[in-house]
């Protein structure tokens, strides 16, 4: 029988419909993803190609031109514009615009054109995530910047049209609805209860049991209750902090065995599927609000959102957390 | 230069970036689309097959079985379950959920099918209107409907699965918090400003002129000034209502006009695109509320929606409206 669910984070309803299909295989046939070479000369990620790209912002080892392993590089096509003044201003009456100043940077995980992110190794994920908090650090504090969005993008559903393995990053001037929406719930749940939401939703979850994955020291990864898609994953610290920047050097590398961890599992349940990851945090200026907490969120692209989701905002699953949770705990990754 | 806008019937920002994309051959390879057969032994849509589908809750002419140019059905795999009880209950401390109680039909547009709903004639999209407006009223007085949705998918990235051409009505037991987020917004400029926020909309529009698309005597379509996606086109009655169900005879008439110029404009100019269109309308209970208008949303499927996208709720539009109406304006539909 098919329920209806409310997401605890953004009060939004999802239909979940488990009937309508829902297993792995119903899943399969998707991809069937040609195997990159290893090296592509008109890559502007491949290693000598670093002409093709704008500013080395970051890399690792430090200061190294040749021999790198990650590189942070300014977008050649951003999506905002570190020139362009992030100032505010009304057009006519009724429409509101601002100027696109804010950053936008690309994270590229590896030199190696085909590796792909799900089969790195620890350390290498740890770089990434390294990465992502150094250059999160550098932009939420440039003048103007109000929210930093890290995510990644794989395969040709989840929006890519790069195949070499990267992430990115954009600081904007103004501050989402969708985040604002969150924290806002997030900060009335705090009122009432004297607790932090994610803190309640780890509780729960730990308690119910039947939509984990897996638990670490100081990570949840679960399947939540009111999930949107097939095979979402969430990954909760379990030490609740607003901001990505709180992350410690102990954080870091357990969210490196966790990610890996469950983008291997999705890979091998899955066949590699494409995917998309965020790292969720709080605008700029909330860091010391205690009601919300940072956390990843991974969203395997299996099924296309359609007319309803367009219209109601309501996505239906085909796939209930609590058959999707087992599947992948169960998933061997080795 | 990229430009921030904010959506005033959502409160949500979008990135307009069109120096990334945005010319319609831009979008242009990604079809490809192999003419189906005007009849199809295995499709429960086409004529002889109505055993396939579940009970006959309309068709065009009335009582017909045989002969029929237009029929709607329950759905075989609905999302919702309409022998269900649509209580709500909750679950534990924190999670909120609800029986799958609701509706959810098929308005089969035709008996052909490979007849594609951006080539119809007049009077072809004139029936499924009704057959929406019939079935809305219908729904929407049923106990516990508190939302009704109609929306059409059109090719795989738009979410289909069939390809007769079909669209679909969807009952829900609660309201989508992004309705209630619109309905709110729309009320609270009525509040302050004593007008329709819709009716200002359109004021502004037509006094701006280079988002228009087409006009007629009761409906002005254009590209909205924080259009979401590339092509993105609204049709907004004049004389606004809050509910569907308070369009007349000669509203349903001159709005099957304008669909179908917008279908068949965008099927020229892009090239058979996938697309979604969604007929929005108030909650049930708020036909009274001068403050909302029914409205028709037509997405063209170009893009992806990605990792940004999902963190954020902004959507990057790669095309400007400025620049895609009047391409579609002058795009001659025979």
């Amino acid at each position: 029988m098919p329920e209806i669910r409310q997401d605890p984070t953004t009060n939004e309803w999802v239909i979940i419909a488990s009937e309508r299909a829902g297993r792995a295989h119903d899943f399969a046939g998707v991809r069937h993803r040609r195997m990159p070479p290893d090296f592509s000369h008109d890559c502007p990620f491949c290693p000598g190609n670093e002409v093709m790209t704008p500013t080395t912002l970051l890399s690792f080892p430090q200061a190294s031109a040749d021999g790198w392993r990650l590189r942070v590089v300014t977008n050649k096509f951003p999506a905002l514009d570190p020139c362009q003044k992030p100032t505010r201003r009304r057009e006519q009456d009724l429409f509101l615009s601002a100027g696109g100043g804010g950053f936008h940077e690309v994270i590229i995980e590896t030199p190696i054109h085909n590796k792909n992110t799900a089969l790195m190794s620890e350390s290498e994920v740890s770089d990434v995530l390294q990465a992502y908090l150094q250059r999160y650090k550098t932009i939420s504090r440039q003048p103007g910047v109000r929210f930093v969005s890290i995510f990644k993008n794989h395969g040709p559903s989840a929006g890519t049209s790069l195949e070499h393995p990267h992430s990115q990053l954009i600081g904007t001037p103004v501050v989402p609805r969708h985040v604002r929406d969150q924290t806002r719930i997030a900060l009335e749940f705090f009122d009432k209860t004297g607790t932090s939401l994610y803190e309640e939703i780890l509780e729960q979850e730990l308690a119910a049991g039947t939509r984990v994955v897996l638990e670490t020291e100081r990570f949840l990864s679960f399947h939540p209750f009111a999930s949107h898609r097939p095979y979402e994953t969430w990954i909760v610290p379990k030490q609740q902090q607003p901001c990505f920047t709180s992350a410690s050097v102990q954080d870091i590398q357990d969210l490196a065995r966790v990610l890996r961890l469950i983008l291997r599992k999705l890979h091998m349940h899955l066949d590699d599927p494409d995917f998309n990851y965020v790292v969720c945090s709080c605008p700029v200026g909330d860091e010391n609000h205690p009601s919300y907490s940072w956390h990843v969120r991974v969203y395997p692209r299996l099924t296309e959102t359609a007319g309803f989701e367009l219209g109601s905002g309501i996505h239906i699953n085909v796939a209930s957390p609590e058959k999707t949770a087992p599947a992948l705990r169960e998933t061997e990754t080795e």
